[in-house]
């Protein structure tokens, strides 16, 4: 049994377009597979406006009380692009130009195209390392626990891509996917009782309709791959047992 | 000019689905585009995952400060749909079988189906008031300033449509969207200037990629028609002074 204290994350999804529903978030679900593979749980994610107070405060909450915090969006141009100055306060350093991500926007514009509000995305709170941004240039940073990314999902995707290797997890989480077409309130109580069986995993269960047919997706999580077999061999003979077929899914 | 204090939500997307990334949430967009059209404001959503303590400490951090407060997933017939009793904890009072509930469930299952498991989708937090689940039966309910739903986007949406009219809101809240091609850096400072003179809006930058072409879009959003108007017109003339071409989007 995984008795290891588990390495946790929570994200903060910066952006009133996603709290106004024009804006469907398509960071999270990327984040939280490459956690999951690094190590990383993934324990909270917050969507908060452009406030500048909220932010700060926000950060300082969740950096206290996670192991990793990343961050999306916020990070461009544009007077709504608060992020790294409330990050920078949040800290309680400066929000400075870096030199480094100076050369890297004037290599990437034509004389004179670097004006003043591109330049901002140069500044990064003191003390901060740089995220590399394959896909625009303009930079992210990492300071302290905090990871801070850009919000298209393109370049957070690669932002995250180039500093997963900095993290570090625990064992990996791996999951086992068991579906029927038995009916959640069929298999209740005997589900319960395979997780009272196996405390060291997480089993949910997912209702869902496709091709026609309802079903449920029975998900087990955990760390020992041992114990995740031995614990889907339950679920599947439960499901036997109460006149179902038991599809093991590859998909998680 | 708008003084009127709006009238705050927030949200509690309830899963460890949604946080392993398996699930890609879809309730969070719906909710807040009919929260605009009944003038409620949705200040910030979390999704935290099916720990007792977590819910319960979430729900009364968030019913404190803010008017509203809706919550999706964990109220099916599982050992982790935990989100009812976790609701009546955080309310200090009993979770109770609600007689109507029981009476709705029992009027949909054959003789011997509505087991032990099945009767937890009938219990409520006492004082409750059910909200009607017009397409599998199970109610969602009501308590305080907290509306607790269902996770399944189609019950959700059916769920949230019942209950729209009780939600006393402000002013609703509309939105003018210009595009343009423009780079955000071409226009960020000037744009900066317009949000100077409108305090009262909310302008937005949204880079976008399609057909083949990068853009973005500029969106305005506030409770006063007349200077929603005025602020894109303006908007609209700083497009065309940076030689940009404006495009009036309907979306928002």
């Amino acid at each position: 049994m995984d008795t290891e204290k588990p390495v946790t994350a929570c994200l903060l999804i910066i952006g009133n377009e996603i709290l106004s529903g024009r804006t469907q978030d398509a960071n999270l679900s990327y984040i939280a597979k490459v956690l999951n593979e690094v190590g990383v749980r993934l324990m909270e994610a917050r969507v908060i406006p452009d406030v500048a107070e909220t932010i700060v405060a926000t950060v300082n909450e969740v950096r206290a009380e996670f192991d990793y915090v990343f961050t999306t969006g916020g990070i461009g141009p544009t007077h709504d692009d608060i992020t790294s100055e409330c990050v920078a306060r949040a800290f309680g350093v400066p929000l400075i130009l870096h030199p480094e991500a100076k050369a890297l926007l004037e290599a990437g514009y034509k004389p004179g195209e670097l004006n003043e509000a591109r330049l901002r995305m140069a500044h990064v709170p003191e003390g901060a390392a740089l995220v590399k941004n394959p896909v625009s240039r303009a930079p992210g940073f990492r300071i302290g626990n905090v990871f801070v990314m850009a919000g298209v999902p393109q370049i957070m995707r690669a932002m995250f891509d180039g500093i997963r290797h900095e993290l570090k997890g625990g064992r990996p989480v791996q999951s086992r996917t068991v579906a029927c077409h038995l009916a959640e309130g069929t298999f209740a109580k005997d589900l319960g009782d395979v997780q009272g069986r196996y405390p060291d995993l997480e089993i949910g269960s997912y209702p869902f309709y496709r091709q026609g047919q309802f079903g449920v997706s029975l998900v087990l999580r955990g760390t020992d791959a041992a114990r995740l077999d031995e614990a889907a061999g339950d679920v599947a003979a439960m499901i036997r047992r109460l006149g179902g077929s038991p599809i093991e899914e590859t998909a998680t």
